[in-house]
């Protein structure tokens, strides 16, 4: 199944969508969090009738199971170059699975002064990266959904770890199909959680938030992108993930943060 | 007139809060966007019961004159650790003005394992460092609010630009009044725009966005926390600010990032 479909919503009246959370998205029985938020940020862009999230807020309020959800949208601004949506998205027991924010507007529309002092991240060829291929438990079904090439010196599955909270890599989908802007929301939760290589007693890190910034959207039919997460505080009871998503081009596609909650020691 | 007046708010019936928008908290008019979050915040804190904005996005509607406003803030969902709040801040004449979405906690009762990949930015001593003081135009009046003392490096009003779009200081409250975790996010957004070091043809950057992580709450009466911004992506007619905020033990306080308009150059 393509994403277009697995995030599809339907309209269902004043501000209402149904959408279906798909088997084998999920992660330990739980559907990713990035792609609870791309089907939530579908149903804002639809209601905003703008394609592309400027910017958009995730809080995860509890594990979400396949089965049909509910998504309450509601226009809290239509300006002359973003909507601003809220989202709640909702079980078929009525039980709060998500919460957006996000300010929606048309990328293609966008332009100005560009400066930028940083480098997409330096990795191998996709060839000679390490593919993520699904199983029933660990690595998870949600492999099976979008195909991932890690940097070898990143790749902490069951081996020996770098002991840097750090993970570069490739990301498509599985499916030959375009990645678009809500598609990249995906690609910013996609990859397994930075705290695997840093030799730390830590092995599940559930994420409170989740905040993506898209600059440009994708522009071909099925490209690799270039991404690399990083954790710098570890902190406080919480780690940060930070996510960057470049193109193959050298541009910026996306900007992420996490904020992930840290079991105690 | 201390922050606590400031960002006071009085209950008004399910749910909803009315603030007063003070005035001299504005740059060119329109109230700093740090401060119509924390009020936003206090609000939203208070209607969770519970003290600290771990994580909480703001999107900024339209500019905000002083005078009354209304929170209409609705609880999410009430966990054993986090409950998560959105909001709307309303003028008098229904115009809405800021949106919210937070999840609040108590942050004394946070532990987990600890490793930060990073050091507080080095800046010399207050007394080296350059105060910015309010105007009733440039500096703006909320300079009457923070005490904020600048970098030498980074100091660009109206002198020589270092050309990196960075600053980097000092910040406390103007009154002699400790820190809390809601006045962390006026810390957020109190700093000039890292842009007018950047020797760009762009004078204003308005925020669409901010979000801000909250680690500790400070501990101290009227400490000075040590501060840093810096924007690595001037591009797709967007820019970010990621802000750091120390204590002046060493301890990450809080981490922040906005997402600003470039105009068309």
């Amino acid at each position: 199944m393509s994403f277009a479909e697995a995030s599809a919503v339907e309209p269902a009246g004043e501000g209402r969508w149904t959408a279906e959370i798909q088997p084998r998205w999920d992660i330990a029985g739980a559907a990713n969090g990035g792609y609870l938020l791309s089907v939530a940020a579908r149903a804002s862009a639809l209601a905003a009738d703008r394609p592309d999230p400027a910017s958009v807020t995730a809080h995860f309020l509890a594990p979400a199971s396949p089965g049909p959800v509910t998504i309450e949208t509601e226009i809290l601004k239509a300006g002359r170059r973003f909507t601003t949506v809220r989202a709640v998205m909702t079980s078929a027991e009525g039980r709060p699975l998500a919460a957006t924010l996000g300010s929606f507007t048309d990328l293609a529309e966008a332009a100005g002064v560009e400066r930028v002092d940083a480098q997409p991240p330096e990795l191998p060829p996709v060839e000679d990266c390490i593919p993520v291929e699904p199983t029933d438990t660990f690595p998870p079904p949600f492999m099976a959904q979008v195909e991932l090439r890690l940097h070898p010196e990143d790749f902490g599955f069951g081996g020996p770890t770098s002991g840097v909270p750090r993970i570069r890599g490739w990301f498509r989908w599985r499916e030959d199909e375009p990645l678009d802007t809500i598609g990249l929301l995906v690609a910013t939760d996609a990859f397994p959680p930075t705290i695997f290589n840093a030799n730390l007693p830590v092995a599940w890190t559930p994420t409170l938030e989740l905040t993506t910034h898209v600059r440009f959207a994708p522009h071909d039919d099925h490209e690799w992108l270039r991404c690399a997460f990083t954790t710098r505080f570890i902190t406080g009871g919480f780690l940060e993930e930070d996510g960057e998503l470049w193109d193959d081009k050298g541009r910026l596609m996306a900007q992420s943060r996490q904020l992930a909650l840290v079991p105690r020691g």
